[in-house]
C-alpha cells in the first residue's frame, strides 16, 4: 500500500519499486477505467499547470542571477503554454474553463503552499519533484481519454519544460553548498505524500480506492520509482 | 520642462499636451540621434519586459478570480515572449544577454518596487501605466536603430499584451469600489515621474540633457499626453 497522507515518509522498501505480483494478477480492473471524464480531467490538469506557472514565476522573481532568471522564465513559459493549451481543449468541448477548474482550486492551492518550501532551493526542488511526478501521471491518465483528445493531451504535456533547468540549477546549488543535500533529501521525501494525494484525487472512483488499489498500485509504484531516479540523479537519497 | 524626479506631480497644464513650438524650430538635433546603440537598447528593453513579466505573474498569483488569472496570465505570456524575443536579437548580434542586461538591473528593480503599489488594484494600474508608456517609448526609440533591427523590435513590442486585460480589470474594479478611483488617480499621477526617469536613462546623452531637451521634450510631452488619454479612458484624472 502507498502511505497516502503521511508527510515525511521514509524511503520505500526496494521491493516496492517493482510490483510484487504482475499487474494482470492483481485485478481485472484496468487503470484507464479510473480515468476521469475529459472535462474534469482537463480542468484539474489545466489548474495544476497554472500552479506550476505561478511557482516558476515566483522562482524567476527571486532568482539570484540573470542566467537563472532566463532558464526559469523559459520553463514558466512552457507551463503557461500547457495551461492555455489545456484550457483551449476545454473550450473545444464547448465548456467554459473557469467553472471546471474552480472545484480543483482549494486542494491545489493547499498543495502549492505545502510544496512551496522554505527557500529558493526548496522551492525549485518542490517544482521539480511535483511537476515531474504529475506531468508523468497525467500523461498516463490521458491513455483513458478518447483517443484523439488523449493524443493531443500527451503532446501538450510532453513539451520539455522545467525539468532540465531545475535539474541543472539544483545540481550546481548542491555542489556549491555542502549542507544542502541532506536538507533537500528530506524535503524531497516529504513532497511525495502530498503529490500522490493530488494524483489520487484525479481518479474517478477515489472513494472506492480499496477495491481499486490493485489497478492503482502499479501506477503509483512506478511514479515513486521515477521519483527515486529523479532524486538519485541529483545525488539525493529518496 | 518635464518635472523629472518629483513624485506625485500635478496635472500637466493643457498647453503641455502639444508642443508650444513646432519640433523643427526647437532644435537641430533629431530625437533619433539620442537613441542608444543596439546592444544597450536591447539589454534595457529586454530587462524591462522581464520586470513586466514578473509584475504580471505576481498579479496572476494574487488575482481574486479565475477569469482574472486567465487574462493576466496571457498578458504575462506576452511580456515573456517580448523578453525572449529581445534576448534573441542580442544573441543574433553575437552578444550574451546577461552581461548586457545586468547594468540595467538595479535601476529597473528599484523602478519595479516604486511602481508595485499597495494592493492588487494599484499593482494593475502600475503595470498599465508603466508598460503603456515604456512600450510606446521604446518603439519610438527603435526608429533610431539600424532599419532592419528597428523594424523587428517594433513588431516585437507591438504585440497586444497587458493593455486590454488591465483596462477591463481596472474599469470593473473602479465601477465596483466607489472610493477606488480617487486613490488610483493619485497613484497613476505618482507613476509618471518614475517612468520618465527610466525613459530618460535610455537616452545616449542623458548626461547632457539640458542641451538636448529640445529634441527630447516633444517626445516626452507626447508620452504624457497618451498617459492622460489612458487615465481618461478609466475615468481617472491624470
Amino acid at each position: 500500500m502507498v502511505n497516502w497522507p503521511k508527510r515525511g515518509m521514509t524511503r520505500p522498501e526496494s521491493s516496492r519499486l517493482r510490483p510484487r505480483v504482475a499487474p494482470t494478477d492483481l485485478t481485472k480492473i484496468d487503470f484507464t477505467e479510473l480515468v476521469p471524464d475529459p472535462v474534469p480531467f482537463l480542468g484539474q490538469a489545466a489548474y495544476i499547470q497554472l500552479e506550476f506557472f505561478e511557482g516558476l514565476a515566483r522562482a524567476v522573481a527571486t532568482a539570484p542571477t540573470l542566467p537563472s532568471k532566463e532558464g526559469l522564465s523559459s520553463a514558466a513559459g512552457v507551463a503557461l503554454r500547457k495551461h492555455h493549451a489545456l484550457i483551449a481543449e476545454l473550450r473545444r468541448l464547448g465548456v467554459e474553463p473557469d467553472g471546471v477548474m474552480a472545484p480543483f482550486a482549494p486542494a491545489t492551492d493547499r498543495f502549492r503552499q505545502a510544496t512551496a518550501g522554505a527557500d529558493w532551493y526548496e522551492q525549485l526542488l518542490g517544482i521539480h519533484v511535483t511537476s515531474g511526478m504529475l506531468d508523468d501521471y497525467f500523461s498516463r491518465l490521458a491513455a483513458g481519454l478518447p483517443a484523439d483528445l488523449g493524443a493531443r493531451v500527451r503532446v501538450i504535456l510532453a513539451e520539455e519544460g522545467a525539468a532540465a533547468v531545475l535539474y541543472s540549477e539544483l545540481l550546481s546549488a548542491i555542489a556549491e553548498h555542502p549542507g544542502l543535500s541532506d536538507r533537500l533529501a528530506l524535503w524531497g521525501r516529504s513532497l511525495v505524500g502530498d503529490t500522490l494525494l493530488i494524483a489520487r484525487s484525479a481518479l474517478k472512483a477515489s472513494d472506492a480506492a480499496d477495491r481499486l488499489s490493485g489497478a492503482v498500485e502499479p501506477v503509483f509504484t512506478e511514479l515513486i520509482a521515477s521519483h527515486t531516479r529523479r532524486m538519485d540523479a541529483l545525488g539525493l537519497t529518496a
